[in-house]
């Protein structure tokens, strides 16, 4: 029953390879750029519906009273996300991929130019909603949170291996809703830990509070570390 | 705010194209090919842990009793999928993508050799857990099932267009845990209208058991379909 495709020509992996890789050494020098200017870029990462625009909402109602905000949406369609963000008053843009399933290091600077930079101490990255391919394209981020809702099941971090091994760190959203999932958190951790040994973890729920605070403490210790830098 | 990316150079689209269509057409004879051998091919896509496998389980146990089935079960990794499958007595094999974001034709082909079609009368594909990507890619698959789970929002067709507008039919799943989510379900028909005007929509509950009898009508009926054409 371990059926491997093999269907990939060597040619498509060598493409694919090629084009990340040179992706990824780009971003490496956008991150090295942003570092040096002082300003902390978020990427959030997650499945469609995990609960991304919520939470960025609520930690956004905090880290706005320290900290000058940039928000980029990025979404294949729609701009219902921006206008949330935008409803707190903090400065968004949105960003349409027109298909497109992942942001690279191109599409992240130029969201950045149009976001405009001069006057922020924060970048945050809303991803296209999935779990696959952001993962393989390094945005120039700082710091990658990838979020996993409690509905979609602990067993994710073995299913989608590359978004947990790319995690700086994992928030398990809508906690909350616990009591009408078959949802173990210490399996969730165990999981997650196949993939990244390190990565914090937070059980949040954006509806009670829960694991809020010790989320927000990490963010201002990361933008700290930036700060510094 | 209407910022739209202008990075990818004509050469990627171009190449992409290039790509979708040409494994389009060659899906098209596969799917011919599979009506004329009465094998009705059911790809089942959504996000991931919307609950195709908690679903596909549901409808297996029916669906058995009528016909021969085989399941192929397509993973980055892990092959959890496949042993519940293989623990109701079905036919079924794992495919790892080995980090592929979606299934090809060619993949498609392959896993179903690898099945072997010989004494099977359904074959159902549960795709790759992503919004995004699978639906660029026809599977030679005669129906499109999209899953869209109730705790993801009302919102997603607006957000992942063409995932609802390659849908045969839709379903929303997890109907049960509505009490303790922000979700409308005229909300949610309306935003799948604007995209899709006349795929039939199903609200099921694997767990109450809610519109899984009328889902099982309509495939029923589209298996008829394969068996008469």
């Amino acid at each position: 029953m371990e059926f491997r495709s093999s269907s990939r020509s060597p040619l498509t992996v060598e493409i694919k390879e090629d084009i990340t890789s040179r992706n990824n050494a780009r971003a490496e020098e956008l991150r090295q750029e942003l570092i040096r200017r002082k300003i902390f870029y978020l990427n959030l990462m997650s499945s469609p519906g995990s609960g991304k625009t919520t939470l960025l909402t609520r930690i956004l109602t905090e880290l706005k009273r320290s900290f000058r905000i940039g928000v980029i949406e990025a979404d294949i369609d729609s701009d219902v996300d921006a206008r949330t963000i935008a409803s707190l008053g903090v400065k968004v843009i949105q960003m349409h991929t027109v298909g497109a399933c992942h942001i690279t290091w191109q599409m992240s600077q130029e969201a950045l130019e149009a976001l405009g930079l001069e006057d922020l101490d924060v970048v945050i990255l809303e991803n296209i909603g999935n779990l696959v391919c952001p993962a393989e394209f390094d945005t120039g981020a700082a710091c990658n949170l990838v979020l996993l809702s409690l509905p979609e099941g602990d067993d994710k971090p073995l299913k989608y291996p590359l978004m947990f091994e790319a995690a700086s760190a994992v928030t398990v959203t809508k906690t909350d809703v616990a009591p009408v999932f078959d949802f173990s958190r210490e399996k969730a951790l165990e999981n997650i830990r196949k993939r990244n040994p390190s990565a914090p973890v937070f059980f949040t729920s954006a509806r009670t509070g829960e694991g809020v605070e010790e989320l927000l403490t990490y963010l201002h210790g990361e933008i700290e570390k930036v700060k510094n830098a």
